[in-house]
């Protein structure tokens, strides 16, 4: 269990493989839709099915205020609380303490907040945080990290990062402690997740400390958080420098297309993304040929598909001019019809990326992406 | 073209029948789940069809307002502009003008009012209505009408019920002039809509004079108001009791399962009512036992179905203490899921009501059903 294969690579690092987990294999590399409170933002499981979505990402933060830890325990975990009943991947809730919740306090034990939700009171420790992933049941849990507040300086760094390294052992410890408990009565893979902030030295410390707890799969965290591009692909690379090849490697909260791209061809295996659900609701379709602005006036007499290259079912089915009206009136089945496009955008790009790999055509396929990912919004 | 079949009858008056349409044949007595903006709120095409909805209703007023008229005509009519592409009705915009819009103002030439979305100034006539309609391309129209504010007194019903007919008569001559304008490029029908509050020789005097007219089918209007159930059915009977029985009947804006049933057994054909999908949004699902409120905690850890009975989508995929879950964190896949099973209840329905007409079991079935309803709220 938990083993990953790789079966095709590319100069660069690029990998094609397969990830195996008790609920299912996950071919990679691969897209995880945003699950956060069990449910990806107005998707049914209907329609992760038809996408073709293998895997799907929830927050421990998010559950574990509600419904509760303890009732999604009860219903079998995660996957069959929600209805998905496949591979599934939760956060631990360190990067959701940080940007939600309030009047949060790190000590070496764990980290004090307030809920976003009715303001009381609880503890994440590394522990607890193992635990209610343990009821939660995902295949793959993270460790409870501390993601440092972008602006640090190198001793504020060099804290999260011990914290990270010091906790994750925790986790680990926890993960042997708790072995057998698991909602689902399957075995459950924990990963790394490396820090390290926009240093160099300490990402290249935090990612050889991490390696040494010889994981399942590791993770680079803390990227993409408003910094320029060039900066996050620099950090990336020194975190994949630093991890074993053979284990999958998961760059979280990324991106847009060009950035998976350009992150699978360093050999980025997982990602996830509120993108492609966040952007449907405000009114934003990423298409083949770049992104697509519904409630601009020119599309109000657009009786053409969101992107003619698409076969989901709102391209199919629906014309700009009824998608952008739907938005426009607030409509649900406007976040509805948007989202499921730009998740089925995401999950062609992550299997045309992969068939090209094992085609060993990966080149000319990410040239012919990227060439054409600009042209609507050059229109 | 409009031609109503009628295939098998039941004492009391309840029948099954076709009416055909150019967008396709509606079996009757059938529910219509009502698209406002041309949406039914939360569904997709794919949703109504996969519990067998025959036709939509969209109202005149909102589609006036936004998208315009002028945008679904170019569209190709509301069954293009939606990608629903079946049969459709739209209401007129007389009790939309009543109940939304600000400052209305009503005189003999039709009804001048404030847009709810802008403020901005418009004027409804029987005739703009008409040609309204002709843009929006359903296969059935309604004529702008007057709904007598409830409480009024005679003289406000019997003015009321003038200016109905009247506009009714000038609905028809506009239609006849604008033969073969509509924006489907197939004819249309238009319905009568009987008002007369709750009077009972208003409300057949109405009835009568519409009658004359000779139309394809007709409306009892003005009913589920808030008055209660003895007074809707009474002046629904006085109204069926004066139409011709081989035309189709429409009761407008109801209703509860009950209600359906016990019009359907008066001899209605048609219904639309926001219920199900209204109710849904707000946590209320329908079920074959009764209404079922997921608010309540008791479903926080209920892992049964919603409707154990049901076959739909969300009955077969999902739990009630996942959809509590849904509704209680505001995620649009609760008022969605909901609102699925909802509308495919009210679809089982009048199937079950039409199935058992044609096999001659009807007070059985009707007994059956009502029985069954009210036991989830007696639990």
């Amino acid at each position: 269990m938990f083993e990953f294969e790789i079966l095709a690579e590319a100069p660069g690092g690029a990998r094609a493989g397969v990830f195996h987990t008790p609920h299912g294999d996950v071919p990679t590399p691969a897209f995880m839709p945003v699950g956060t409170r069990g449910t990806v933002k107005a998707l049914a499981v209907s329609d992760l099915r038809a996408s073709r979505v293998e895997i799907v990402l929830a927050n421990t933060y998010h559950l574990y205020l509600r419904p509760g830890a303890d009732v999604v325990r009860e219903a079998g975990g995660i996957a069959r609380f929600s209805g998905w009943n496949g591979p599934t991947l939760t956060d631990s809730g360190g990067f959701q303490v940080v940007s939600l919740a309030k009047l949060r306090e790190i000590d070496e034990n764990g980290v004090t907040f307030r809920s976003h939700l009715d303001g009381s009171a609880h503890t994440f420790t590394p522990e607890s945080v193992v635990r209610s992933q343990r009821s939660l049941g995902p295949d793959i849990m993270m460790p409870l990290d501390v993601p440092p507040v972008p602006g640090s300086d190198d001793r504020a760094i060099a804290d999260a990062n011990r914290l990270t390294i010091e906790w994750a052992k925790r986790a680990v410890q926890e993960l042997e402690r708790t072995e057998g408990t698991s909602s689902t009565g399957q075995p459950q893979a924990l990963f790394g997740i490396a820090q390290g902030g926009f240093d160099p030295g300490a990402r290249a410390e935090s990612v050889a400390a991490l390696v040494e707890l010889d994981l399942p799969g590791y993770a680079a965290g803390g990227l993409s958080l408003g910094e320029d591009k060039e900066a996050t692909r620099a950090m990336l690379q020194i975190t994949l420098d630093g991890l074993p090849r053979d284990r999958p490697r998961y760059l979280m909260g990324m991106g847009w297309p060009e950035d998976i791209v350009d992150a699978v061809s360093r050999g980025v295996d997982l990602f996830d993304c509120v993108l492609p659900t966040r952007n449907a609701r405000n009114g934003q379709a990423i298409t083949a040929n770049g992104p697509v602005n519904l409630r601009l006036e020119r599309h109000a007499r657009d009786f053409g598909p969101l992107d003619p290259s698409c076969d989901c079912e709102t391209c199919a089915g629906y014309t700009r001019a009824y998608l952008r009206h739907l938005h426009k009136s607030g409509e649900i089945l406007g976040a509805r019809l948007i989202s499921l496009h730009n998740v089925h955008h995401y999950l062609k790009l992550v299997r045309t990326l992969r068939e090209s790999l094992l085609a060993g055509q990966f080149d000319e396929v990410r040239t012919g992406i990227l060439c054409r990912h600009g042209e609507e919004s050059a229109r």
